[in-house]
């Protein structure tokens, strides 16, 4: 049965790749393997049949064979697990390559989401502009942490894997500031990821999505 | 090899069970892996000694017989996977206990972390009043989905998994607040976590670090 997954119908991000289906994307087109998408209006993504998937009303979900997943990074370790190309064999090595996968989620994603966040909800406030260079602050302290961890080395552990699929789309989300540019090593490691074929197809895959929802 | 975790020499959270090294600790104790922990100063933390193991210069990491890992997710999924009591092991299942771990890390506690954040770094700032109402919405729409998931279930998803001992820790963050409160299913889950054997072993071994550190 070939795993079907949710995406925005008009993704808000306009095709950059920036949404969360992208990192499931990428991982499937890395792995080899086939997938439907079925897309969803905001409205939809509110209503009872996809709360019962996703209770956090976000996308995407994943579902196969009885299983249902809504949590990106579940989805992308599950798919990681049951296929190759994305974990390496060696148990320790495919251990670390998890941890990579947790860091990107739960210590660098949130201080870029923070950041994302502040720029839909509170621009109109009196204190956005104030508060700016403290969120540019919190991304600069973590990015320069994970600048000097990664050094001149290719990817973040070895070969790379889903811990790097992931970093790489977290990174990205800071696409439109210039903070990535601060740290070249960084910039460069994104733009290994984005040119991998995988990469390529799964960007074309969300991107012909926006481009017919636009038309 | 017993493994070794690190955790503050002296924790901010005054021993209440905040600091990541709890869910570690826990998750040890509901295996039944004994452990040694290693106590750092905060200067000791930002060493290169540590930063090696975790280039974030936080707590906890872990290592054993040759492995190093530093994210509390991967470190708790680690010890699940390599011993009973955390997940389940029914193949659907388990993906479905890992699904709520990534939930508990990447959907609820980044804005519990915000919320949390502000206090530490922003309290002094004019901005701070006008914002804490929208700090608490954002949580608040999250417990509330949260909530409506849980029912007047025990657990996330059946038996107690790795997925519950994370989210309870998770839950745990906002105490001193009121916000939990408004959903006694959710407050009555945390509750339920927090008697168990394990957590009540985990507790008790976070707080006597706390309490020698402090004499």
């Amino acid at each position: 049965m070939t795993p079907v997954i949710t995406a925005f119908e008009a993704s808000p991000d306009r095709g950059r790749g920036l949404a969360r289906d992208m990192r499931v994307r990428w991982a499937f087109e890395e792995a080899g393997v086939p997938y439907d998408v079925r897309l969803l209006s905001f409205a939809e993504m509110k209503e009872p049949d996809h709360l019962a998937r996703h209770p956090f009303g976000q996308i995407p979900t994943y579902e196969e064979d009885g299983l249902a997943l809504f949590e990106s990074g579940a989805i992308v370790l599950h798919v990681a697990e049951r296929h190759g190309g994305l974990l390496p064999e060696e148990p320790r090595a495919r251990a670390r390559a998890i941890n990579w996968l947790f860091a990107a989620l739960n210590t660098v994603e949130p201080v870029i989401v923070e950041r994302e966040a502040a720029g839909y909800a509170e621009r109109d406030k009196d204190w956005y502009a104030a508060r700016l260079p403290l969120l540019d602050a919190r991304v600069d302290v973590r990015l320069g942490q994970l600048s000097r961890r990664l050094g001149q080395a290719e990817w973040l552990d070895g070969d790379f894997s889903a811990g790097d699929l992931m970093m790489v789309t977290v990174l990205r989300r800071l696409e439109g500031s210039d903070l990535l540019a601060r740290y070249p090593a960084l910039a460069a490691y994104v733009a290994r990821g984005e040119v991998r074929p995988a990469y390529q197809r799964a960007f074309a895959a969300q991107l012909a999505v926006f481009e017919r929802s636009s038309r």
